[in-house]
Parts: C-alpha cells; sequence; structure tokens
C-alpha cells in the first residue's frame, strides 16, 4: 500500500461509502466475489461525478467505456450490513484506455484491492483517441496527482 | 395447480432445466428470492423460440416486452447445485401485453410459482397493439391449449 | 395511492436514497426489473435498524425472515444514475410473517411499487411464533401508524 | 494461447455450454463485466464435479473455496442469447489454493479469458493443507496433464 499511496495520494483519490447487501452474500456468509466489481463501477461512476461531466453524460455525448481488464484481491471478506469505503483512483491513463484502481475498507482495514480498465469507444464500438472534453479531465487529474 | 393444469395442459407448457450457481445464494444458505426472475426470463426465452421466433429477433424487428408486473410465491428454498425445471405458459393475451406463468421445480416438487406481464412496446416505450408475427404466434399457443 | 397513503402515513414510512448503479440496468436501456427487490430489500433493512434492531443483529439471535411472496407493479422505468427513494412500511403483521410494502420515486414520480412477505423461521427454516423482542417492536409501529 | 495450449491440453480441459441471459447485458447492450465470474465458478463447479466429488460436497465435507484473486481480460463482448462455451482447467495447484483458468468461446471464437485462485479453508476461514482427497484430486488431473 505505501508505495501506491505516495502514487496516488488521498486528495486525488475519491471516496464513497455503500452499505452491504443481503443480495451480495453468498452461502459462505460473505460477499459473493463478483459482487465487487459494481461497487468498483460506483467509485467511478462518482469519480467522473466529481472530476465535472457525470459518466451518464459521457455515454450521451457518445463516449463509452468498456471494461477490457479487471483484476481483484480479496484479503478480508465483507459481510452483510458492512458499512464499506471504496477509494477510487486513476492509475494509467493512455491514448485509447484509462485504468482506475479501487481500494475496498472497513474502517481502517483494507479488504480488497483492485483495477479496471476501460477503452474509450464509440456507442458502436470503434476505438476513440483522447476524446475530449474527457481526456483533458482525467489528464489534469493525473498532473495534479504527480506534480505533488 | 389443478386448476392451472387444466387451464395450461403441459404440452402446452414448455420446459427447461438448470443449475443453481453459487453466486444465486444468499447467506441462508438458499437462493436469493430475486433470483428466481431471471429464472422466469430464461424460461420465456424458451418458450419465445420454440413458437419459432426468438425473443433475441423479436428485439431485432422492434418489439420490445418490458415488464410492467412481476408475482412470485416461494414454497420451498432451492440450494446450490439444485438441478431444477422452469415449467412456462401463457397465462393471458391481451391486445397490448401477454402474462407467463412459471412453476419451478426440483424432481417432483413445486419450489416457486410466479408470474410475469410484458407490454408489448417499441424501441422509444410507446405501446404497440397486437404486433404481428408475433401476436399471432401468442394466440395460436393459447387457442391450441383451450381446444383440448 | 390515497387509500395508501391514508393507511401508512408518511411519518410511520422510512425512506431511504439510492443511486441506480450501471449493472443494474439491461439492454433496454433500462433498470432490469428483478433488479428492484434488492432495493426492497435495502428499504427494509434500514427499515429494521430504525425500528431499533438491525437485521443483521435478528439473524445473530436466531430469527430469519426468509422471503414468502413477493409482488412488483412496473409503472415507469428507472434508468442509470437515477436518484432514487425507497418508501417502506409494514403492511400486515401475523403471527408467523411480516408483508413490508415499497414505493420507488423519482423525485415525486412513482416509478415502482409492490411488496414482500416474510415467515419468521428459525436458522432451520423453522416457524417462529410472534418472536421477541422483534414482533413487539413491528406491533407497536402498526399500532402507532393505526392510531393517528 | 499457444503456450497455456501446450501446459493444459484440451483433453485435460473440461468445457460447458451456457446461453447468455437478458439479465446479464447492460444498457451498453453487452454483458455487464461482472457477470462473467459466475460463469467462471459454473465452469470450476463442472470441473470438480467431473474430477469425481461435486463442489456441494465439498462444502458438506468441510472444505471450502474462497475466492482470493480474480482477474478478467475481455477481447470481444458477449451479446444476449449467445450461445457460449466456457472452458476450465487447473492452472496452478499449491499447498494452499488452487488456481482455475478460463476461455470463454461463442463458436471457435474467444471472448474473454481469466482465472481465479482459491484458498482452501474450514467453515470459520481458516486455511487448510492439502485438504483430502480433494487436494489429491486435482494433483492427479494435473500430473495427467504434465506427462503427455
Amino acid at each position: 500500500m505505501t508505495e501506491k499511496k505516495l502514487r496516488f495520494p488521498e486528495k486525488n483519490a475519491w471516496e464513497i461509502s455503500l452499505r452491504v447487501r443481503y443480495s451480495e452474500t453468498d452461502q459462505m456468509g460473505i460477499v459473493y466475489h463478483a459482487n465487487y466489481l459494481p461497487w468498483f463501477e460506483m467509485g467511478r461512476t462518482e469519480f467522473c461525478r466529481q472530476l465535472g461531466i457525470s459518466y451518464r453524460e459521457w455515454e450521451e455525448r457518445g463516449v463509452l467505456l468498456p471494461c477490457v481488464e479487471a483484476h481483484c484481491r480479496y484479503k478480508r471478506p465483507a459481510r452483510y450490513d458492512d458499512l464499506l469505503v471504496v477509494r477510487t483512483v486513476i492509475r494509467e491513463l493512455k491514448r485509447c484506455s484509462v485504468t482506475f484502481g479501487y481500494n475496498v475498507f472497513r474502517e481502517e482495514i483494507l479488504l480488497t484491492e483492485g483495477y479496471t480498465k476501460h477503452a474509450f469507444t464509440d456507442p458502436q464500438g470503434k476505438l476513440l483517441s483522447r476524446p475530449e472534453p474527457f481526456y483533458g479531465m482525467l489528464e489534469r487529474r493525473m498532473i495534479s496527482s504527480e506534480s505533488e
């Protein structure tokens, strides 16, 4: 975590909180592992809104972010009714893709970490190169993070 | 059940089988109640295919079936790895809607029964009246069921 | 709605808000109909917490609420990123079951209404009759609602 | 793929087929990325059954396989009503964990590849070392794969 925290200082991360739903548990009595991915999605939805344009509006303006890669490491289980925090950062920005990183905490304990990589495409699935104004928004956030 | 069986004899029903996924259980150790609705959807998808036109093709031809009502009665729990049968029938056909009925069995035991009512709409959500050739297909199935 | 409002005045309802997740949409561009049931579950989870004992604690003390019936009427679609309100009331309290009613709103527009009926059982699935202190909590809420 | 195919020849893989559910799509008109993980789970469930003991029985005998890591690379989208094949192999077997690899195909086209790593634990979450007879079953499959 230390290294990551240096690269993505907290002031450049964005945090949301959520309460675990009963529907998200499985018969092991813990959250089913696939259900963290929608939480990551909630994290990046709020990250985009906070940058200035909601992801709903990205799509309305013709820029989609289909997921091309996802990774998740489960360290400790989350349980029903837990109050969790999802911390989202930009990990990498390329001409045609952006990678978000996520940490899921219960109080100060790290439960899960992961990332998702998303292509920039138009509604027909064609790759877009540096789609503005979205690309610039992400880039400014990256730069402000690195210059600290 | 008796009455229903009279109105919808088995030869007019359509059966599919499925195996319960781990992801469909919750911490009670049984299938979470919302997860029966996608099984109903699987039932009517195969029901439509068997009538002659897949529901995918309905949508490609501009006829959608958004759900306007759903009901489910849970009699006995389904569990992980159970092999289940979903039996689907048409319960009611109106000018602008169709209602499907469902029974979920494990071996000969009825676990769940329910129905879903769907409007006929175009892709913009506007109601369609007796959209052909779909309406005719459903109607012929209803008539063949009643004439027995 | 009018009648319901008389029977369950707003001060006896409990409201939560939630934001629609991308994962909850389907290819019709609206929320998939099964995904309202977990929202109902969130509503009754917070309803129970607000009565004084979280549902997590109900289960820890050996009282479970498996769903035995669910119903949902979809009037208008919910969409990605919508900010919704779920209003939860007790509709009926019996010796061995409780029925919760739900309304889902976007701003002042009613999108969906439904109910879920739950049995009182022990962890082995055996029915429990008026399990205390939970039953009393629910009953006091019902009485305070009716006496207005 | 070539290297992987050498290490895990097809005769040591196990294939299942499935039909994409409407509930598994999102408003992009493709399968939501989290929904591949339950398909992977279906793949390893059938892989275990075919080795001789169903995973349900693993749990009944006190051996659980919580997921500790998951990875997925999405190459081409899957769509509603697609008929898919999930091919499952053991990628790595350690004293306290097993890693399964997965490929998802539509006809001969590779859509997605991924892996999930699972710890061996008891019902309380304590790590188990080489739990028999399960570990031996997995090991024999690995050896038969390598000796070819």
